[in-house]
């Protein structure tokens, strides 16, 4: 049968995955573990492809492996040759890259050293951290698509702003991450590079839009990840990977260089933002961005610096607890950790409140309306242009959009009515006296492949235009104690369908994460209080 | 004849100011100057309408009103009646007011005083001083129509955020300022009140769209002025009138509670910013404003304090003089004001360069498709729905607009090229190793009435979004220096119409101003800047 050329565009860029693999690092098919095997989470610490050195370097945070770079016990080429092999054994269990840039890492690190060497100094707060970075976040000379054939040849003459600014600061990229088709999923799927898995269970998905990101973390793939979010693309695949995942305020870190479908909308902005192991790495890698000072380059971001703030103590904050938010009912994982969360934060002394959702669906109303005021006519003339298949999750994605494009002016009601919804959301946070919200990060925990359907727990931040971060509790899903809520009448619709997709044994293992949100711009309070609380739940 | 509906609703809105007048500080018809006296710009030190005291009162910055107030040598009571009775005098010669506040302003005076004599203290940074406000800025239970006769019984429930700030600082609103229809004009005209004029000449106009304001801080009939600004409407009238007008970068001061039509439109963003009598003034009423954190209210803000600067001195700065735009050659007063301020900065130390316009007809390209969007299909329903004549000048401002509305997809390109062009312009001048630009407000001193039709000079830095200062050099006019520049050819268009329009006969003793503009969001720099340049050109 002869390949319709949208494959062969696709195939031409597996085979610069493929040739961007060091085979030496790379295990034999026998020696995976099988596609029954679900938890690959742990696998490493017995495959024996990492020495226990380099197994031990991984598990460093971004802030320890400076300091050690620092104190001159460990080189960058260590640490690069460490990841890189781990994100290796990573892509075969959970296919979570698209390009794999060793040489070029290698030879950075190698640099970084001989400075270091040289001067006996840092070059930068990210001195020789190892980032991956989402796919479409372009990297100079490299193919950038967006997930989309119809521009698979695409290649920026520079890199994003962001990573420049990374690399300023001595950070060395070294594996690219999946992302979904259409970059609207709340999975990672799309035709080019097929799924990518949940490390803790590979029945279910990493998230996304930035699953790539949630593996490439989760897994400990890279150090830091960078990801974008336009209605929960970090938070998710954070939260369904077990790890912290920060949507900024927007108009605060560079996004110049991002390749999204539909430049130039700016009524609900996509940012570009981190994904660590800690809340000290979040602190890291946003004040290694900022101090550069991105706003003398892309002139239309707010030129704040990530300020530092002292470690908050329990008596400062008073936090919100969202139990649902009105439309769809969480399962009972999510149910759980918040209980969890409560108590433990109460015992320690902070003071935690009920805070209902106001007025989710009117947010949703709006933001629905904002994701594709063309109709999504944009996308899906990428997608046919090219004539690959239109997967279900992408289909899903623009069912929200009107079937014509709204007016010019209509787009400006909805600017108003998303302004006011912004307002009073502010307004009711301080009436009711609360710094931080603490609500789910998804109605439940990671989805299985290809089903995540229901993303508002995360959009109604993007539309609020509120910080927020995604953290793990430490609690994993367990069919044992997560029954079915059988007493529980789901209503019809979203809530129905959430509901009904419940099945605890489904779930096992799975990471429970949860979701801080603070007020607009402060995004270094809300970094500050995910300290506090993720310290206070995990303990 | 029977008077059309339009016509008695403006009759309504004129009622209300004659009603708002105290008849016992109007002059008779027989003590004004003849309409044959075109510079009435002294005419108060002779009329005898204020005391010696008063007019001294009025003489007076904000800066050193408040230090009077402080020093208990000067009662609020007593300034707002100098102003309110300078303000009486100033309408009767410009028409230039749309309501006065008499007995709110001089009742909220008294309750200044009775606090400072309590306390010993001032209410705020703003205790007491007398400020006049455009009228689309809604006062809680007044009508605000935005010059619009279909929004005639508009009636704002609370102040506009900004006069919120403004009167927590204890300044009194004491009078509102009249408009042009459609707000579009650089003149200030509607079928309402009619055409405010220039002090300085009342052949001319005070500039637009806050024409009322550059005639309100032009007479000192207020200390400080509030306008509005989405293509030069604070900078054109406080250049024409021989004053200070700022342009902040947007989202830094409050702009919720200004009425205009296209609320949502987000692509070009109107400006709320002060006139005011000195660069001291400025920093002043801004400081007052974003100390009150309005970012707290109004979430779209950047959460910007307004820094304060050390003054600079000439060594610090790099100006750079842009003789023209490249699209309008400048008339004789303006190129004279602008040599004129080059010698003189030069002698003082400060280093100038030539700086050649960087594409303004690409800026405008893109400015103009951004007004009106919509076809001006907005602002022409508003005028038609209420029958009311469509003024010539509002007619030349929707001319820019295309036939018909543009796609929302068509709007999201045209953000991408002004993204696009500001960072090149950013980048441009930060090449050029040029701090500030020095440049012209308007191809000429004050126009005629109901002829200012030329506004990139002030436009291109809104599209920019760059901050910029006008100010007044100290010069005026001048038949016998300003000749026509009979050698100069003018291109076909905007070119040939402005030079034509030159007469020097017309325009004398009109203010010769200048443009002071900064890069964005250094808005404390530009206002320094000014400062300094200022100071200097006025020595």
């Amino acid at each position: 049968m002869v390949k319709e050329l949208w494959q062969l565009k696709a195939e031409k860029c597996r085979q610069i995955l493929k040739d961007s693999l060091n085979p030496a690092w790379l295990l034999s098919e026998k020696d995976l573990p099988p596609a029954s095997q679900l938890d690959v989470s742990t696998f490493v610490e017995t495959s024996q492809v990492l020495t226990p050195k380099e197994l031990s370097i991984t598990k460093l945070t971004a802030s320890e492996l400076v300091e050690q770079m620092a104190a001159g016990s460990l080189t960058a080429v260590e640490t690069a040759t460490a990841f890189l092999k781990r994100a290796h054994l990573g892509h075969q269990l959970l296919n979570f890259a698209t390009e794999f840039l060793v040489d070029e890492a290698l030879a950075r690190a190698a640099e970084l050293d001989a400075h270091f060497k040289a001067t006996g100094k840092l070059v930068g707060p990210l001195h020789g951290v190892p980032i991956s970075v989402k796919e479409h976040i372009g990297l100079k000379g490299r193919i950038c698509h967006s997930a989309y054939i119809a521009w698979t040849d695409n290649i920026p003459s520079e890199d994003a702003l962001l990573v420049r600014c990374l690399r300023g600061a001595g950070a060395i990229i070294h594996v690219r991450t999946n992302e979904p088709q259409s970059l609207m999923h709340a999975d990672t799927n799309n035709v080019i590079y097929g799924p990518t898995c949940n490390p803790y269970n590979r029945k279910l998905t990493s998230g996304g839009s930035s699953g790539g990101e949630g593996a490439s973390i989760g897994f400990r793939c890279a150090a830091i990840g960078i990801g974008t979010d336009i209605g929960g693309s970090v938070r998710i695949p954070a939260a369904f990977c077990g790890v912290f995942g920060l949507r900024t305020t927007a108009l605060r870190n560079p996004y110049k260089g991002v390749l999204l479908a539909g430049e130039g909308q700016e009524s609900i902005r996509c940012v570009i933002s981190p994904l660590a192991n800690s809340t000290a790495d979040l602190n890291l890698v946003q004040r290694a961005i900022l101090d550069q000072e991105p706003w003398d380059e892309e002139t239309s971001l707010c030129p704040l610096p990530w300020k530092k703030i002292e470690p908050y103590t329990p008596a400062q904050i008073t936090v919100g607890v969202m139990w649902d938010d009105g439309m769809v009912h969480p399962h009972p994982p999510i149910t759980r950790g918040l209980k969890y969360a409560k108590a433990k934060l109460e015992s320690a002394g902070v003071k935690v409140v009920d805070f209902e959702a106001y007025e989710h669906a009117r947010g949703w109303d709006i933001l629905t309306q904002l994701y594709f005021p063309d109709a999504a006519k944009t996308q899906k003339d990428l997608l046919h242009s090219a004539g690959e298949p239109v997967l279900p999750l992408t289909e899903w994605a623009f069912s929200v959009a009107k079937p014509e494009p709204i007016t010019v002016t209509e787009n400006w009601e909805l600017n108003a009515r998303r302004e006011a919804y912004r307002e009073d959301y502010h307004r009711i946070m301080k009436e009711r006296g609360v710094d931080v919200i603490l609500c789910p990060a998804a109605p439940g925990v990671a989805a299985e492949l290809n089903v995540g359907k229901y993303w508002p727990y995360t959009a109604i931040w993007n539309i609020l235009d509120q910080p927020a971060v995604s953290f793990p509790t430490g609690l994993k899903a367990d069919p044992s104690i997560d029954l079915v809520e059988s007493e529980y009448k789901p209503q019809e619709g979203h809530d129905e369908r959430e509901y009904n997709r419940y099945t605890p044994e489904l779930y096992v293992n799975a990471p429970i994460a949860l979701q801080v949100v603070g007020k607009h711009f402060r995004d270094e309070e809300v970094v500050a209080a995910t300290e506090l609380i993720s310290k206070i739940v995990q303990a």
